[in-house]
C-alpha cells in the first residue's frame, strides 16, 4: 500500500490526500511533521518536504504536481482529475500553478513570521501582494466562468488547489484577506469544502514547534 | 511568438530556456528582474515569479515544471525532454523535482540572508542540511548509473534542472559545498555546461536590488 507522509495542515499534502480518496485509492497516512519528525521524514525524502508519497517499490516522490502526476496515470480517463489533452491541459495546470504559488506565499510568510524577532517587511509586504494579485485574478476567472454551477460534480486539480490554498491562507493569515470582497472563490470553497472528501481530508494549522 | 520572462541567473528560467532552444522554439526572451521589474512582471503573472511564458493567444503559464509540461506536448516524442510513459515517467519526475527543490532552498537561503539583518540560523541550517541530503542522494544515484557515458546526447529535463541547481548553488553560496565530495555531480555538470546550449543560456547571479 502506498504511503502518503505529511499532516492535511499543509496545502500541498491535502490536495494529494483528496485526489488520493476521490482516486479510491488506499494509502497509509503518516502525518509526520516536518520540523518534529524531520528524521524520520528525511529516511524517505532528503529534501525533508511534505508531502512525500512513497510507492509500493520503495521508491518516494516528492512535490504534489509530480505526485498527482503519477496518480493521474493510475486512472481512467473518465476518473482523472487533470485533462490529459492539451489545451485544456495547459489551462488547468495554470490555474493549480496560481493556487499553489498563493500557498507557497501564504506558507512564506508563515515562516517568515515564526523563525524572525525582526521580520523582512519588505519580504512580507511582498508575500501579501503577491497573493492578493492571484486572489484578484482567480476572482475575476471565476467570476466570468459561473464555476459554481458544475463545480460540485465536475471539479480538479486546480480547485482543490485552489480551495486548500485559500482555507490555509484563511487559518495561517485570518486579519489579512476579506473574502467576502472574492464572492465567486468564496461561494467555490464553501460549495467544495462542505464535501465529504474535503471535511475528512482537513486539518486546523499546527504551528511547528 | 512565445516570450519567455524572466533572467537565466534563475535555475527555473534557465531549465526552461535551455528545454526552448533544444526543442527549436523559437521565443522572445524578456530578462526582467523579479524585484526591478515587479510592476511590468505582474502585468503578465499575478504572482510576480519568473519564469513566465506567455502563449501566443496571451495566456500566461507559471512554473517551471507546468511549462515544460506544455512545452512537452508541441514536440514529437522522439524529441521529448520528459519520458511520456510509466514508470520512466515518474522517475524523471521524481529526480527533477529533488533537483528543483535544491534550487528552491538554494534560493530560500539567498533571500534569508538578503532580506535580513539578523538571518533565523534555525531555518538557514535546515536550508543547508535539505540542500546537503538531496546533494547526496543525487551523488549515489548517479555514480551508481554511470550516466556519464550517454549523458552528453541524451539528457532530459530531470538532468538539466539538477545542472542549473547545482550552478546557482555554487554562484549564490559559493563556500557551502566543496563539489568535489561530490565527483559524479560535478562530472556530469561538467559535460553538460560545456555544450553550446548550456552556455548559451546562462548568466552570472545578479543580486536583487
Amino acid at each position: 500500500m502506498m504511503i502518503l507522509i505529511g499532516q492535511y495542515d499543509s496545502p500541498f499534502v491535502r490536495r494529494v490526500g483528496i485526489a488520493m480518496t476521490l482516486y479510491d485509492i488506499k494509502f497509509e497516512h503518516r502525518p509526520w511533521s516536518t520540523f518534529g519528525d524531520a528524521d524520520k521524514l528525511r529516511a524517505y525524502n532528503p529534501l525533508g518536504r511534505v508531502p512525500t508519497l512513497v510507492l509500493n517499490d520503495g521508491t518516494s516522490l516528492l512535490e504534489s504536481a509530480a505526485i498527482l502526476d503519477y496518480l493521474d496515470s493510475q486512472v481512467p480517463e473518465e476518473k482523472v482529475l487533470m485533462p490529459r489533452h492539451e489545451p485544456d491541459r495547459h489551462r488547468a495546470l495554470r490555474r493549480a500553478s496560481l493556487a499553489c504559488g498563493l500557498a507557497d506565499k501564504a506558507v512564506s510568510m508563515f515562516y517568515e513570521l515564526r523563525m524572525h524577532t525582526d521580520p523582512s517587511q519588505v519580504w512580507l509586504k511582498r508575500c501579501q501582494e503577491q497573493i492578493a494579485g492571484v486572489i484578484a485574478t482567480l476572482e475575476a476567472e471565476r467570476a466570468k466562468d459561473k464555476l459554481h454551477d458544475w463545480l460540485k460534480t465536475d471539479f480538479g486539480h486546480a480547485d482543490i488547489a485552489e480551495v486548500c490554498a485559500l482555507r490555509f491562507l484563511g487559518e495561517a493569515h485570518p486579519q489579512m484577506f476579506d473574502m467576502a470582497k472574492y464572492p465567486a472563490l468564496a461561494r467555490n470553497a464553501a460549495m467544495l469544502e462542505a464535501l465529504t472528501v474535503f471535511k475528512q481530508i482537513s486539518q486546523p494549522i499546527i504551528p511547528p514547534k
